[in-house]
């Protein structure tokens, strides 16, 4: 033997051992769904994650078994992800939201032996219970005791007197389902090294930036994809947690200002319903300092406004298949040269990639496109937080040189920052080139008059596709016409992206979470003629 | 297969390709000893890297290879790190302020097989070069040609088209001394990923806190344990970095300023002599920052005065066989509800260890004591970037469960706040408690009329060692006496911790770096005869 370094694993057992001795006294807080508000500790939560390893144990669960949560974001559930870790086992979290045949199929796909789910999600289980084919154990995680056994009992029963398992780096101990637009959800398993790697890229100032003083409320809930990987980067740096079983405006404010929030992470809707609250009743940021937005594009409006109060506001982009982060609003080197509109307009833009991570564009050709600012392609990632392969798939989920494609299509600027310009289900292909159409339906909404704007690509004989832009009249705006649309575009996009009709429509589809329903309009518009292509003409 | 996330290495390889790829124009700025500055970029250190790769193995190196360095802080010694680890080699930096015999001792131990030197060194090549048992070629590193070929002429003569060879993660990439002081030097053998896992832990924000935005001015030397590794750390994120083959103050205060530095590190001298210069001369900090100080402990003094003037102070304490970092100067979670007294005592202890390190302190018996912020003991250490064994060892340098002996006195605070007391060899042993000789001495320093003081262990039958303190007078301080030492110390230290004897000297030895050498005055007095004990009494 030549010498060397100690092996030291990359364990998610490792977090919480961590936390637990060199942060123990530092607080995790709870506002649960009864309105009441718990206080527990690094410390603590290492405890409770021992007697529930114990409790799974004493339950019959083996090395590799799935444990499911239904559950929002509170102590007991950190508690459950670190215990079941220590145990071996794979945390499986499910979105409470998802229709019930997904619930249904997600659950009998993992293969869960164990739901542990919030007393809220109760009318849920009982509705799907019939259908589930592995689950053994149903355990109520909150709230008073009602018809199953408790989180609280199971862990009551034991006396913490546990060493974890045996355990080896790429042990699976995470699973999340990605819900797709088509075909049955696909689950991404995750690994005690790629979370580790992932929680300790995460805390850099480029990421996130957090510290032992740091003070995080994830509005990001636990089961998209691992709140975004907060609970095991705050275990590395001993960061006190703030979780928040609601996400109204006014609890959220409430928690900010009252536990000395300096971090959040969430959505752009969670920010818009904030503002809208702060506006109508007053009251200030609190200590808050550094917004974490992600899950789909931010306003530049809400960028401007967080950037004009002094926060730090980072853009991540990311998906479950990425553990999730992909890239974030690193400030560039240049940053303090930059005005403030251009650092508004720098992070409006989707950042650039930690360490760890590559991306590249690829045209329609398979090419990669050169990193101009201008070329945009299929965007693809790899790195050592990337998606091998989906849960039980019988192959890989990427191509070659494991580059996995993210479905977003995207143009990379010289200086490494990724801008995302669409999906890539969404774009228009004209004449072999492609039109965005998320940058056509941000720049129409700019027009007086235009309420909602959708542009979708509907067949061309000579162009194979062709712009269509349907919008939705602001209630005074009767006067609107299609021409004053398209002048109003004229010096915004280039000419060639310019519309082949606007067709007003009373309103457009959307989903769940406030986005324009594309798949719908697709769907209902696969068959359109455009009045250009009329035999009249 | 389950599924499964990315295999995705950790490699420094991967370190240089990110800067590359991602950090491209990222400025790499070398003052040389020639006076001269020159600038680079990440884009060039990466296709530099490359070239001197292919000279590398043109010159017939193969993977495991060791390539030595003696050399100052510059482009090209940053080039070779990563082109020698992109073909399986293994850099060497060597200390050239060793004596000749350890030098000699160094390069035949490691088996080096080529020497980059820089011109300043010749006479110490050419000195050495007859005993040296396997180095085939000798290389110039920097300025005008000599007798030598250059770094210059070898990396010119290649194209850069060339892939990094194949590596493994354990795969051995830096090698570098201690220079124990009893026995020969001991090499420790770094490799690809505990270099990239240390690399992505520095950057955190509780640790160096650097970001792409950051220009960081490593005073500390690339041959003190990798310039505590901050040429990797900087790549990870992008930092510019900013390289000077000389430390005089006034050269690093231009340097400062008008490279608009962000971040520096280095051992406290280096800052008595910059806080002179800003004394005498005048000028302001520039954009300074951060600060990390580390080798030895910094003087509180000096660690208020960068706090005063805005300046984030981290004291850091590691050693060669840590990669270095052990803890650093995180702020702790109370910090803002701190004084600014209370914060400079926070800093001028040795901070708190990362995610990654685990440290404990262990007693005379054996036993690990309690983190109460006053059991003394043994500081052992562990993780994935301590070493496991010295190069070319039998035997491993650790114990059960792998925990490494520093060999230095701590403390654990119960917040995780470590406080270096003593080096073990250097602690004074009555009657089975331990006596720290730093803090006797700290003490008696702060005494009117004393230089200097030096305490040490002689032999006494009953409590097995006493303290003997030596002391420097002032050159105005004739009338101090023992007896005035003595009282001074009374409300400062236990009373069991009062010398037995002190013992006015005209001098102290010290050590190059100006420390006093413990060793010699340990040697000098061993067979010492407290006035006390003598049979007169």
């Amino acid at each position: 033997m030549l010498g060397g370094i100690q092996a030291g694993k990359l364990l998610v057992t490792n977090l919480i051992d961590h936390a637990e001795r060199e942060h123990t006294n530092r607080e995790i807080v709870s506002y649960w769904a009864d309105g009441t508000t718990t206080r527990s500790s690094w410390g603590e939560i290492g405890v409770e994650a021992r007697k529930f390893a114990q409790a799974l144990l004493k339950l019959g669960m083996q090395k590799g078994d799935r444990i499911a949560t239904l559950a929002m974001n509170h102590t007991h559930h950190l508690s459950s992800w670190y215990g079941t870790a220590g145990m071996g086992g794979v945390l499986h979290t499910v979105n409470p939201r998802l229709f019930e045949e997904q619930l249904v199929y997600i659950f009998n796909h993992a293969e869960d032996r164990i739901l542990l789910f919030d007393k809220m999600f109760t009318p849920i289980v009982e509705k799907i219970k019939p259908q589930l084919k592995s689950v053994e154990h149903y355990i109520q995680f909150d709230g008073e005791k009602g018809d199953y056994p408790t989180f609280r009992e199971l862990v009551d029963a034991e006396d913490g007197d546990f060493s974890w398992v045996d355990l080896a780096e790429t042990d699976p101990v995470g699973l999340c389902y990605t819900s797709g637009t088509t075909g049955n959800p696909k689950g991404v398993l995750y690994e005690h090294r790629s979370n580790v790697i992932h929680a300790i890229t995460e805390v850099q100032p480029d990421v996130m930036d957090l510290a032992t003083k740091s003070v995080m409320l994830p509005v990001v809930p636990m089961f998209h994809a691992n709140a975004w990987g907060i609970p095991f980067a705050a275990a590395a740096v001993g960061a006190k947690l703030v979780f928040s079983a609601s996400n109204e405006a006014p609890v959220l404010w409430k928690l900010i200002r009252e536990e000395k929030v300096t971090h959040s992470a969430g959505v752009p809707t969670v920010w818009l319903a904030m503002f809208a609250d702060m506006d109508a009743n007053g009251g200030d940021y609190g200590d808050l300092n550094t917004v974490v937005i992600g899950g789909s594009a931010a306003p530049r409006a809400m960028v401007a406004r967080l950037m004009q109060n002094g926060i730090r506001t980072a853009h991540a982009w990311g998906m479950t298949e990425t553990s999730p982060i992909g890239t974030t609003g690193a400030f560039p080197a240049n940053w303090d040269e930059l005005s403030f509109d251009e650092q508004v307009d720098v992070i409006c833009m989707q950042g650039r990639p930690p360490f760890g991570v590559e991306l590249r564009v690829v045209g329609e050709d398979g090419a990669v496109v050169p990193r101009d600012g201008e070329s945009s392609g299929a965007l693809q990632i790899r790195g050592p937080w990337i998606i091998q392969r989906y849960f039980q798939a019988e192959q890989d989920a990427v191509g070659d040189d494991n580059w996995f494609d993210t479905g977003d299509v995207a143009v990379l600027h010289p200086d490494g920052t990724m801008q995302i310009t669409d999906r890539a289900k969404d774009v228009i292909k004209s004449g072999g080139e492609w039109i965005s159409s998320i940058e056509l339906e941000n720049a129409a909404v700019g027009c007086p008059g235009v309420a909602e704007a959708a542009a979708v690509g509907v067949y061309h004989p000579k162009w194979d596709e062709r712009p269509l832009l349907l919008i939705v009249r602001k209630p005074d705006a009767d006067d609107l016409t299609g021409e004053k649309v398209v002048d109003f575009l004229k010096d915004k996009v280039a000419k060639w992206w310019l519309p082949d009709e606007v067709k007003f429509v009373d309103e457009l589809p959307h989903t769940a979470t406030g986005k324009i329903l594309k798949r719908a309009l697709r769907e209902e518009y696969k068959d359109y003629k455009l009045a250009s292509l009329e035999p009249a003409e």
